[in-house]
């Protein structure tokens, strides 16, 4: 990778002016597909507060064109050579794509696990390509409000397809892949009962299913397990049924019909109105993570939670009534404040 | 279970008046643990808003008392036949015990999965002993919020003991099991890397780390693993060493070994202030939790969230600057109430 041209690393002593400067560079430069300025937006993004709203307010105008699709499904099952091998079919088709490695369990920080990544295909050398894991929570919480930001900066950079790959595990993952257009959930033959157990969880958000692995000893009774469990689901004409495509990622083995099972749901999709219909379920859904971040951040900035909370501990009052305290703390100093912020 | 001497069931069209009797008798008959004012209260507090609220402000005086224990570890670990043997164990010592099973990658509700618990011991048969499934995610998020009330709810029932059991693979599990006092993680031999990963995640909350099915194969190398991993964690004299107890929670052998490493964990919490320390975090994050719901709710009936994102859906709008409107709506009708609520 070339370094872009950039100005000198931001310090938080630069003024305003100079990070007006910086933030139209950074944005330029990310709209150029320059792999350090993305990295630097995705950073951004990762930090929360102002600096994320402010660049995803920046860049808004311009997503809404790439393909999103999220990756889950246990540990294990190969989502990431099954991502790999997309990426590789997609750049065969001359189609650009970012992916986002994003896992809620790890304690590493962005960026630790790409080591893990650079392993095939030559993808990380391809500057069609770019990767990046997600793997902080911030102190704000928000690793899935900051992988939607990320989504959308990756989309502005105007990649043709984003790939979003998770452990699909628990309700941080449901989150982050249902923002995306289409969800591809991988399962492997001869999982645990247990195992089986909590992708049941994530059954319902699957608009396509990848049995990868298929070679293995049992792949037919799990095949014929996913078909039952699907056919038992209510559908009719009006819905998506998943389709179920084996893959062995490892030899390359089916990508190409799961990449045409995705395209035909993206189709599927637009030719219902239901990609306008769950973007603006997504566009809900992130609304409300971010006026929760900001009530936290108020409560702790403005109505001194830290302290309410040091205070109502030694005289044992209730969160309940603690929380109602903050609240009307926080309404109080915004109307002050004349309700600018 | 005989029933209580219950009023008839509550329908909403019930006046201010009668609900604040049946509150009071809730209250009074939750005090005598009785099963089904048990089971009442915790659907109060999972369906959340004023009604969970207004329940535990009435019972938090009565709280504080009983000792908490989370048990979390991955898929298939015994964790449920680890948490009946160590409730057994104490109610051979004459004290009682309450239960519950959190698994927030069901899809589930409350109670549905009882029948999977009343196997073994008898205890479901023991009026000493409350077992309770918590499985919904209520329309506001909040299974962690309702699991730390209804912790309450039995600790002001006067259980000695309240064992929260849940699949430990994601952070929702972690918001779980730290609403207790002492928190067990369950690991077995032989599980694969991935699933030890994922183990990782969770190592950095256990107090006591208990290796069940430790008669299997490979039971003495996951036992080093995990000694290892310890040792090269920080800790000096004012930190807690988390043990380490082998288990076949089958056949109850460790359990006695385990229950004294959660005593001796306690007891060391106490004596050095630790105990308040944890609290005092844990009322925080509850505090914090409360006030994202309440900001949601708020969002949604005094600021039109859904009207608004629908008008910004269309408009284009980017979700930081709808926030930034519902925010102010917020405050705007909080005012105008006059900050009653």
């Amino acid at each position: 990778m070339s370094a872009p041209p950039d100005t000198p690393a931001t310090t938080a002593a630069a003024g305003a002016a100079r990070e007006a400067v910086d933030l139209d560079d950074l944005v330029t430069h990310l709209r150029e597909r320059q792999p350090r300025a993305i990295g630097r937006a995705i950073s951004r993004v990762e930090s929360g507060g102002e600096a994320a709203a402010e660049l995803v307010r920046r860049v808004f105008t311009a997503t809404g064109r790439a393909r999103t699709v999220g990756v889950t499904g246990p540990p294990g099952a190969g989502k990431s050579t099954l991502v790999d091998r997309l990426a590789a079919a997609a750049r065969e088709r001359g189609e650009t794509v970012g992916i986002l490695c994003v896992d809620p369990t790890s304690p590493f920080s962005g960026g630790a696990l790409l080591g893990d990544r650079i392993r095939m295909q030559g993808l990380a050398t391809d500057p069609g390509v770019f990767i990046r894991s997600m793997a902080t929570r911030g102190a704000m919480g928000g690793l899935a409000r900051a992988t939607r930001d990320a989504v959308d900066l990756l989309d502005a950079a105007g990649f043709d397809w984003v790939l979003v790959e998770t452990v699909g595990v628990g309700q941080d993952e449901v989150d982050v892949v249902e923002s995306v257009d289409t969800v591809v959930v991988v399962a492997v033959p001869g999982l645990g009962d247990d195992i089986q157990a909590i992708k049941a969880g994530i059954m319902e958000i699957a608009d396509v299913f990848v049995l990868n692995k298929a070679d293995r000893e049992g792949a037919d009774r799990t095949f014929r397990d996913l078909a039952m469990v699907l056919s038992l689901a209510d559908h009719d004409e009006s819905t998506w049924l998943p389709p179920i495509v084996k893959t062995v990622a490892s030899r390359g083995e089916g990508i190409a019909e799961a990449g045409a099972a995705i395209a035909r749901h993206r189709e599927w999709m637009e030719a219902n109105g239901r990609l306008a219909e769950r973007r603006r379920a997504q566009l809900r859904l992130r609304v409300e993570t971010i006026l929760q971040e900001r009530m936290l951040v108020a409560a702790r900035e403005d109505a001194g939670l830290e302290v309410e909370v040091g205070r109502g501990f030694d005289a044992g009052t209730d969160p309940y009534s603690l929380a109602d305290g903050l609240f009307h703390g926080v309404v109080e100093a915004e109307r002050e404040r004349g309700g600018k912020r």
